[in-house]
């Protein structure tokens, strides 16, 4: 990138972040009208939009797109109306901005109050998917943030054509169209990633070595996760039946998501039961499964390697490990799982609550699968995507993540030099 | 740090995850039980602590040490019994775990719930002060943490002897000493800063450029503020008299902490009365000044420099500036700020809010000091530093800064299956 093209990343950088001051203090209904207008622009220009999706299309075709890729990026007349109606789903969620959360008295005519106010600007990666516009777009102006898009370039025709429409249904609102922005060259994205003077978030929206790439290469704080090496561990107290379904739809019920299950753990105790029918219920599935020895000996499957246990399969594929107690399965987690989300089967209950407080994950599950560990299913309406850090926001992320707070204190005058020395006034730390 | 000393930094941390994982799931009471004990062994251990003290600062004056890390790392009676008394208010703070943040039904028996939970192992580096051991060691436990401890080379025998009093202290309670771990090799801060895995938070207590060494080798979370460039803007409706005592408070009252004053912006139309005032009660009390051109044709001072705008002086110096406008004094503080703490004084009500609103600081404050941004003056009980990161814990962090939270969902056989599909079954989502 040249000199001059910096320069200009920089220029819209300031220019998204005072636009986003403006709109991070307006009203809920100021915001909800600019969304409602966004979404009439975006199906005026729908077959502006369909146009351009077809050029992205044909073009990517050309230059041999990946399948799966490709039907990412294509768009159609039914999932544009999807996306347009999850955009008016976003103007019905609870503002996440202006809350209370501490209103203290810190002495007299002292005042302080912590409120959840706008990160700033987002940065917003992702691959193919236009519709990641559409959404991301809607987030960020209820939550009061000016965002910065770049996607890939496949999407490119589709995503400037979406832009457009966004900008002009703010034309006429109270918000200013600067607040999105849409970066379009391969370029930008290190660039991006340098701007830590301007961009408070960045959300990767990608495979798991992009979200890497993207967190060794920025100081930004980075809301995502690397992996999702999940586990379902059946221990002696199991009902077989609850275990075998659980088993069963963590695996297959959409095996490329990161809530997915890899590897099932098993007590000893139950081992001889449980192995049979569960390997029989997945296999019918078309899973591929492999097991440590002492599973081997109940089961004829292939043998699981270290490796095993480390990845991540995304696919129709399970390990299998037999555990000689809860605690060994607790260490088999702690040494493999990446702290995504974790299960137990079992009736009995101080086993549960041993499980659930002592593995280290932003999901802890008990007779459930691991598949519920998500924003939607949690009740947050849209999820901006799941974090697999240890600091707050972890676990699925609602608006919730996209703001911050700051604490306000007005006083009359109050000077610290009253509450300091040997004649110091107390305070009085009253909440109201 | 050769292969095998590495080993054993790892070997020492794992030991110290492993400990923290019992620790976390602690009722208060056995928290509580182990902070008096605490408390006990140091009040017995004074002699030793004291003598070992005296050792680390005779060795240290003999190398020559400064006068002010000298003052930091000498420990008497009175600053010993004062560091204990603080363990016994760590006892007295509320738990940060456990409390339920989120209570919901997902569907019937299907239950989720948001609970505060240790974030496992502390990472604490810190210069000479020996008494930060025990400080930080108490609001470790009562959090449910482990902490692995560096302190500075000058007070290694100090820091030796308290730790083993801690160690003697937690030897009969619930908690495994192993929570509690010493580094005592200068090699060890960069390995320390090695490991992710083991390590979830590091909070570096030193000087600023210590911070942001810290902050650029290290892929764990650091809570801690780089710079603290604080502004006070006084407006055209200000009280000047407030605003004379908040500027001479905000710069003198203790010039070395971070949330001391560094800049003055003055509205214009209250320039010519103010400044006389304001600089006559700063050179009152020592303060040098600088200012802009405007500034300079109302005083005598000398002029201020770019460079100026963007120094965190850290002792009795102020530059200052006169501003056209609101919008130009949030500007400036926008360019040259670090988000730490910013305030106005001003008699508006709407000029007051937009600067509040507007201003993206951690602190944003209306006629009073910028001193008053403290864990302490907050109310917080125990304050483990100041963020000034823009994502949450922001600002000054309590114990709260040292926990993070866990969903715990718990079903009777639940899988996801059923609410996916065609005839897929609606959540319930009912906050209970």
């Amino acid at each position: 990138m040249s000199v001059s093209q910096l320069a200009s990343l920089t220029a819209i950088a300031r220019q998204t972040r005072n636009a986003a001051r403006q709109l991070g203090v307006l009203s809920t209904q100021a915001k909800n009208e600019a969304i409602e207008a966004i979404s009439i622009a975006l199906e005026a220009a729908a077959p502006d939009i369909l146009a351009a999706n077809g050029a992205d299309c044909e073009r990517s075709r050309g230059e041999g797109i990946a399948k799966p890729l490709y039907n990412r990026l294509k768009l159609d007349e039914t999932k544009l109306k999807g996306a347009i109606a999850g955009v008016r789903d976003v103007g019905k969620l609870a503002d996440p901005v202006g809350s209370v959360q501490i209103d203290r008295e810190l002495d007299r005519g002292l005042n302080l109050k912590r409120v959840a106010c706008p990160l700033g600007v987002l940065g917003i990666i992702f691959e193919a998917r236009p519709d990641a516009v559409i959404q991301i777009s809607s987030l960020a102006i209820k939550s009061g943030n000016g965002v910065i898009l770049k996607g890939g370039k496949e999407a490119i025709e589709s995503c400037k054509a979406i832009v457009k429409a966004i900008h002009q249904g703010l034309a006429n609102t109270e918000i200013s169209p600067d607040v999105v922005q849409l970066l379009t060259t391969r370029e930008e994205i290190l660039e991006l990633l340098k701007l830590d003077e301007y961009v408070d978030l960045i959300i990767p929206r990608g495979s798991n070595s992009f979200v890497q790439f993207v967190q060794e290469n920025t100081r930004i704080p980075v809301l995502g996760h690397a992996d999702g090496i999940c586990h379902v561990y059946v221990d002696a107290a199991a009902d077989l039946a609850k275990a075998t379904d659980i088993v069963v739809d963590a695996k297959i019920q959409y095996p490329a998501a990161c809530n997915a299950t890899e590897t099932l753990l098993v007590h000893r105790a139950v081992a001889a039961d449980f192995l049979p029918r569960v390997t029989a219920a997945l296999q019918g599935e078309n899973v591929q499964l492999c097991g440590d020895e002492m599973t081997r000996e109940v089961v004829e499957i292939a043998p699981a390697t270290e490796e095993d246990w480390a990845t991540e399969y995304n696919d129709l594929m399970l390990s299998i490990k037999v555990v000689d107690s809860l605690n060994e399965a607790i260490e088999h987690i702690s040494t493999y799982g990446s702290r995504h989300t974790e299960a137990i089967v079992t009736e009995d209950a101080q086993t549960a609550e041993t499980f659930l407080n002592q593995v280290d994950a932003a999901g802890v599950f008990q007779n459930c699968s691991t598949r519920f560990s998500d924003g939607f299913r949690y009740g947050f309406g849209a999820e901006v995507g799941i974090s697999t850090q240890k600091m707050p926001p972890r676990g699925p992320v609602g608006l919730e993540g996209l703001v911050t707070y700051k604490y306000k204190v007005v006083g009359e005058g109050h000077i610290a030099a009253t509450y300091a020395g040997k004649d110091a006034k107390p305070f009085t730390h009253r909440d109201l």
